[in-house]
């Protein structure tokens, strides 16, 4: 797949408002159509359809179905990264930050299932923007976690690697109790997770 | 997706030997083009023709290819079960056998990336059979952590929620270090990993 936005003569972003709302219709009316669908069987006759837009509309904001693929990928890490930024804003250490985070993101992908969908298929259509979408993710986690180090908030070690672990377990709680079960009891998993996690499972 | 299982009035299991070589053939073949084409993309032509063997000789084994693909979904979980058993087999307390497990993981995806592909397209393709393979994987986990609480070898807590946790932890390991970067330090990764698993994050 190469990079659609590399061919595009002209800003992809609309200027009015209108023009706005339209490339913000086409988008959820993607995620919704993509996410259900999957991407190999979604056509962006569906996309259209949903929008109520005409075909042709689709082609003043996004070159192709991939374009707008990676756009609601990018859009969902930053939804997921301004979500946790907010969530954890006010906490007094890391350690408190890390709580909150797990919780707000486990309640977070329940509310947008098939946009967390588009970001695990992405794996295997656009696999270059699935590794940027977990790097970037690890890259401010793991920065995190080394300003804790230095704070002596947190207990030494590679950031790096806790970072993965961490995101990690983080994704499989999501989908295990944030989307598969609706009804999970969400403060008793992090609960749960947070006492394994700052005290370790040795006696 | 229907079950094809459920249609076949014969059972699918080869009794000769050469039968069964021919149907191992056909797995072989469907791991390697699946794993690399992706499950849309892959025709049973391309199977065939990568198996050696005439496209009605496929039907003799496999009514289609989502039947194949089950198969496989069901042979990584096996593949992967008895390579993690061997690995803990010997292990002291369930504290060392975590760790050779997460070390045997790791080493094991970085082996079969295209089974780790056909796994994880599972979640689109045959949700039931992907929801089937971490499930099996958690019940077996979450019973080995309420033994070792019994056992007093790790601090009680919620055995179902740590399951999850801890495979959580070892999927995005092993996707990250295990088949990204392929020349990874996996001793020192699960060194990090077990710091922070047995005694905590909390100074």
């Amino acid at each position: 797949m190469t990079d659609p936005a590399a061919r595009r003569p002209v800003a992809s972003r609309p200027r009015t408002r209108r023009g706005q709302d339209t490339r913000e219709g086409i988008l959820r009316a993607a995620e919704a159509v993509i996410g259900d669908l999957g991407f190999a069987a979604a056509s962006i006759a569906d996309i259209t359809r949903r929008a109520g837009i005409a075909q042709g509309t689709f082609y003043i904001y996004f070159q192709s179905k991939d374009e707008v693929f990676r756009e609601l990928v990018i859009e969902m890490g930053k939804l997921t990264r301004a979500h946790l930024a907010e969530a954890v804003a006010d906490a007094p250490d890391r350690l408190t930050a890390e709580r909150r985070g797990l919780r707000a993101f486990l309640g977070f992908v329940g509310t947008r299932p098939t946009l967390y969908n588009i970001v695990m298929e992405a794996r295997f259509v656009a696999p270059d923007a699935y590794r940027q979408y977990y790097t970037t993710f690890a890259r401010g986690y793991g920065q995190n976690l080394a300003a804790a180090v230095r704070e002596g908030e947190i207990r030494s070690g590679d950031a790096e690697i806790r970072a993965w672990a961490l995101m990690g377990m983080a994704i499989t709680l999501g989908e295990r109790f944030g989307i598969w079960e609706g009804e999970a009891d969400l403060d008793r998993i992090v609960d749960e997770v947070f006492d394994m996690l700052e005290r370790g499972l040795k006696p």
